[in-house]
């Protein structure tokens, strides 16, 4: 198994890019990673994407982009995992150089959701559930996140209130990333006041959507070497686990199995303790699922995940820095694009480049993607050389 | 870059199952091909599936299907690359276990598409297309073929007779297959009297629609053995191209550049040539698409693919047979799973297990996968060890 680097990385602000189509918006980031790997060619194309087939009448987007960007003849397929599709897309591309079987491979992501109808974007984000037992029976995203929360709050007696941590960090750190959605920091006040969604999920607790698009260029290790202010960034671990599509299914759905395991396999890959991750894009589409993703991947006891934001510990110089450039929260969420604007931001961040929210001293990052109600995970420990 | 050897395959018939639901169709082609492979576990699930979106109103493929068979907590992910995203999800399941990631990989794909509304199928094919230039425009899939057809009968000099030997040759294999959708033999006569549907592609000329889901299961293929009667089967090659989503790019709408390029690399990998393969499934979807991949990948000078067929070489026991089970055109074509039921039968005759159809002697098969009009091709080389 070859080892793989990342040398390019891409993105688009995340808004209501009205002006912007489909594949202008995932052109931009696409061209944008190349022109940062200094390279103007790329074997293969994996493009993670939930729902332009109902929101823009386009699928095949491996095709389409590739021959928008002008590398036709390359490979060019498409990656769905639900709202973990974009991560599905960097695993793609890892296995495809790790294998030998492509030398310049870009894994790129693309959500244009605002200027479809809601009743699309609503219906098309359910596809992610139990069509028949979810679905059908009028359960959405954020009520299933909902209960999950309730039950985590009555299960291990916390109010709703110490979740408000998640949500200003997220916030503190969005204002200082020119790419993120919202930029203004928000207070405890904030929180407690923000409407309600789906109770006890306010506001405050929901990722925004948005459009937007992001890419990563990869290439063998050894073709890369460290220069001054560019260490070599490896791919040390890669992970995926899916779990039950539907939350009732599951005996403990307060542990996020899919989390663990992908996590598990990411840290063994990378021979890593949760311990030694000095970052972590954490999937925190409501505040309940940052918390989730902190407890079981090792970096909280199950039920003291809000602790950790309490204490400040998720803050760019706390011990597990979370959402560290906004995170979906602030960042924003379009939804098949999120896993690759989680690992552009581990790129930053080992770069040195994340500027105001700079990790101090950040070598090693992780991310992890999750698609659906916990039900498809998949987590990458990235590692800048020394 | 380990070797991969396919060790299961499964299918169901390719009907109007309005009697089962997505994933019962899924789960029986995935667990059949793990009965057949004799194994009761797997890491990871690659799904190809291009509509079940809008189709079904359920995405998620990934995990909905793991979860289905009782698979939880393996890796699940979708692929899509429009009507070759099943043999998409095959690379993936092939990079997958070469890369050293994964140790037994599912290559699944399903579709069903009988039972919705046939505007939104027809919608749902254009997808595949460029949304902007070609359905917006509204042209569909069989005018854009009709298109390319009628260039093809000006620029050679054929009668549209010339093209009746594909159609016969389809439905007289498929007669011998039991998962094929249609068993009847058709005549010269039937082709010349079949009602149009877009000049000059008739029914005849048309592969039908259906619902079908086939796997194959996918080790390293050091663990293999051949037995009596079951040759260890290898995935001598695999190459992957795009080509212009819209078909009025093209300079040269006569040639298939990315069949061209994927059986190149397919061909180069596995150190073979065309005249060495024995057996080539080809993409069916319409007579004019067969003829175009034969003369792309070798095994015809361009404009003279008709001539293979007229003269019975493209019979299992012809120089370079295809169809062999029934094609698209006979066997049916449930879009998205389309290119498994092509590598699933490439297996059945290199175990020598394809009944009458027998290709005598098969020990080299391609199967070419293609999606939109020509726009994302993938190929495959399986040999069987002596």
């Amino acid at each position: 198994m070859r080892e793989v680097a990342v040398i390019g990385i891409g993105q688009t602000k995340i808004e209501e890019h009205w002006d912007k189509s489909l594949r202008e918006l995932a052109g931009e980031a696409v061209l944008s990673a190349m022109a940062d790997a200094g390279l103007d060619h790329f074997d293969a194309l994996y493009m993670g994407n939930m729902m332009s087939g109902s929101a823009n009448f386009q699928q095949h987007l491996g095709a389409y982009i590739a021959d928008w960007v002008g590398q036709r003849y390359t490979e060019g397929i498409r990656l769905e995992a639900a709202c973990s599709s974009a991560a599905a897309a960097f695993r793609t591309a890892v296995m495809a150089v790790a294998s030998g079987e492509v030398e310049v491979a870009v894994a790129g992501a693309v959500e244009k959701m605002t200027d479809s109808p809601s009743d699309i974007i609503t219906g098309e984000l359910a596809t992610a559930a139990d069509a028949d037992w979810e679905r059908d029976q009028g359960i959405s995203f954020v009520a299933l996140n909902a209960l999950i929360m309730r039950r985590y709050m009555h299960e291990y007696k916390w109010g709703k209130e110490a979740f408000a941590g998640f949500s200003i960090n997220a916030h503190a750190n969005g204002v200082n990333n020119p790419n993120a959605r919202f930029r203004s920091p928000i207070s405890e006040q904030d929180y407690v006041r923000a409407p309600m969604v789906a109770d006890p999920i306010n506001v405050m607790d929901a990722s925004p959507l948005g459009d937007g698009a992001a890419a990563l260029v990869l290439v063998p290790a050894e073709k890369v070497r460290s220069a001054p202010g560019q260490p070599r960034i490896r791919v040390v671990g890669s992970g995926a686990a899916t779990d039950t599509i539907a939350v009732h299914s599951r005996q403990v759905p307060l542990w996020l199995s899919a989390a663990e395991k992908s996590a598990r396999q990411a840290y063994a890959q990378a021979s890593l303790r949760p311990e030694e991750i000095d970052l972590f894009e954490a999937h925190d589409a409501f505040s309940i699922m940052a918390a989730l993703s902190l407890e079981a991947c090792g970096f909280a006891e199950p039920g003291k995940a809000p602790l950790l934001a309490l204490e400040g510990e998720i803050r760019p110089t706390g011990r597990i820095p979370i959402a560290t450039m906004g995170g979906l929260k602030a960042r924003g969420h379009p939804v098949g694009a999120t896993g690759l604007y989680q690992l552009v931001e581990v790129v930053q961040q080992l770069r040195g480049q994340a500027g105001a929210n700079q990790v101090p001293g950040a070598k090693i990052g992780m991310a992890q993607n999750i698609g659906g109600s916990g039900s498809n995970i998949i987590a990458h420990i990235l590692r800048a050389d020394e």
